[in-house]
């Protein structure tokens, strides 16, 4: 190596960040061509022939979005998780990602965790990093992630091209990414509950590592007129996909599909109908598929190992989101879903 | 409007995230058919006919990257700014970002200003936002961006294409950055150096509201065999591309082109030229351009009214990145540009 007065000075040190990007992030972009092993200002992504590019971004904000000791694995699987289920509920599949990390210390066995965390993700989901930003920050460690995915051209799944009739799908269960939460804040409820350690444990992993229903996206591609994802809550996002459509919904609360551990919190009197309809974070798939595409839909997604449940009927009364109780009367929610600035 | 028995309740408040989206956001998106008013869950995004789709992000955390009373425009202007200089670097004309913003209050005339920075920017760029995310922090205002250009198939300028013999060209002035940060740190300097108001002026906006040349993108695509965008600091960006590349630079400090307000400082002992060549946020482009098109590239850029400079030369010299002084001698750097991680 020729001498250079400056091969001292700063870049390329042990903590720098090119040095951070080498040791963490540039593992996490092999194979990728158009990432240039996060050597280069810019990537290239392509999608497949015949295909769009769908693209959505989400924000972790340790406090906020996450609790400051979650496991670092776990903050990078749903760092990533959270964006995949956006990508799932427009029927793409995933290519890549673009991710910006803003930390508030150089704490190497968190960084490693955090990583092995995306690593196991980008496997489980099919994608790569392929460009990012490291930054210190005197705040709390934010992980915002910016998400590719591809759908066949004119085909990505719509919020807003629901039509009255449409029956309401959601894949999985819902609610257990709220008991999770509940238990973490409450180490007692569990005990109060008598739940056991494998109830626990599922409903803790849904909220610390939500599974997006990724093979679900051949049967919505078939068969939905419109989905969503369901993260600010089942009550929630059903609006939001009726107000884009113009339509109204009359669900069923008692067909909402339950996982055992979270009927056992019901039946414990740990739970409320209500808090699961609106807990949020689930990252799966609300769909409304066409009246007579629903055996089709239900088939598709039993081929694909997935669950799904019709919880109910859109109708054409605008602006009515309706879920029924088990007397068939409407229920009432105190606020229908998660929101960072909604009046408290 | 039907009777509803949760009408009242959270979703779309005064205060909810989608009553801010619409305020805010959704003008920002106007015009650009994938992003469907910002109200939906994903955006798409084509590059033109036979282009290739580049990708790049880039965060500004309060308190870092700006200073916590910056104008909220400047702010706007810049977080945008700063994604741009990477795609015109890379011979990227923009199309579209999305934006992922952490907010530590809800302060409307803030976001109001915000957004009026984040249009006129869209403005000068030529893009749109395509999608994002709003978040409450309990840390720092943090705005990240993605950034997405387009190039023609397979023509991304590299950083690691650069050969011995090119010319090393920087577009517009350096160190005017990072003389507008020190003027803004010490409140005294601007009178020691007997600054006149258009200098003081000239060297703030270079720090608070970057230009990027994109006028350059022509002239870059035409002639450039590699270039990089400006961020870090000049001698530090161009071992950047050196490194990528296998080659060393020699460049003339005395070549360097500098602003008048910047020369004025100099002459004052207000700066001093190692500073300049190190300071970083001049977001302008370093290009090697092979020395056969330097005449074509540098009629381009005047014919595109932008200012470039040859300021030396690649070698052979792997791993060595040289600015001569005035005496022909290598200068010492105590650090080759900012890094948010090197060791103190």
């Amino acid at each position: 190596m020729p001498s250079d007065p400056n091969e001292a000075s700063d870049a390329g040190g042990a903590g720098g960040e090119e040095a951070l990007i080498a040791e963490f992030w540039a593992p996490l972009a092999a194979g990728f061509p158009g990432a240039f092993n996060l050597a280069d200002d810019c990537a290239v992504i392509a999608p497949p022939e015949g295909c769009d590019l769908v693209v959505t971004t989400d924000a972790l904000i340790s406090g906020v979005h996450f609790f400051a000791d979650e496991d670092a694995d776990a903050v990078g699987w749903k760092a990533l998780a959270v964006n995949v289920s956006d990508l799932v509920a427009k029927g793409a599949v995933p290519l890549a990602y673009v991710m910006s990390v803003a930390l508030p210390a150089l704490d190497r066995p968190w960084l490693t965790a955090f990583a092995a965390g995306l690593s196991a993700a980008q496997e489980a989901f099919g994608c790569r990093l392929v460009g990012g930003d490291t930054d210190r920050t005197p705040g709390p460690l934010t992980v915002s992630i910016t998400a590719f995915g591809s759908v066949p051209a004119g085909g990505m799944l719509r919020r807003a091209t629901a039509r009255p009739g449409d029956r309401v799908y959601v894949a999985g269960t819902i609610g257990d990414a709220a008991l999770g939460l509940a238990l973490r804040r409450d180490p007692t409820l569990s005990a109060r509950c008598r739940l056991d350690e494998a109830a626990r444990r599922h409903l803790a992993g849904k909220f610390s590592r939500p599974q997006p229903p990724l093979a679900l996206v051949p049967a919505l591609r078939a068969c939905a007129s419109a989905a969503i994802d369901i993260s600010d809550g089942l009550m929630k996002d059903l609006r939001h996909l009726c107000r884009a459509s113009g339509v109204g919904a009359r669900i069923v609360a008692a067909d909402v599909p339950l996982s055992e551990a979270a009927r056992a919190m019901l039946d414990a009197g740990g739970a409320a109908m209500d808090g699961l309809l609106t807990g949020g974070e689930d990252y799966t798939v609300l769909a409304a598929v066409p009246a007579e595409r629903g055996d089709e839909f239900q088939s598709l997604a039993a081929e694909a190992g997935t669950r799904v449940t019709c919880i109910g009927t859109l109708t054409a009364a605008a602006g009515e989101t309706v879920a029924l109780d088990a007397d068939g009367a409407p229920m009432r929610f105190a606020k229908m879903g998660w929101d960072h600035f909604s009046p408290p």
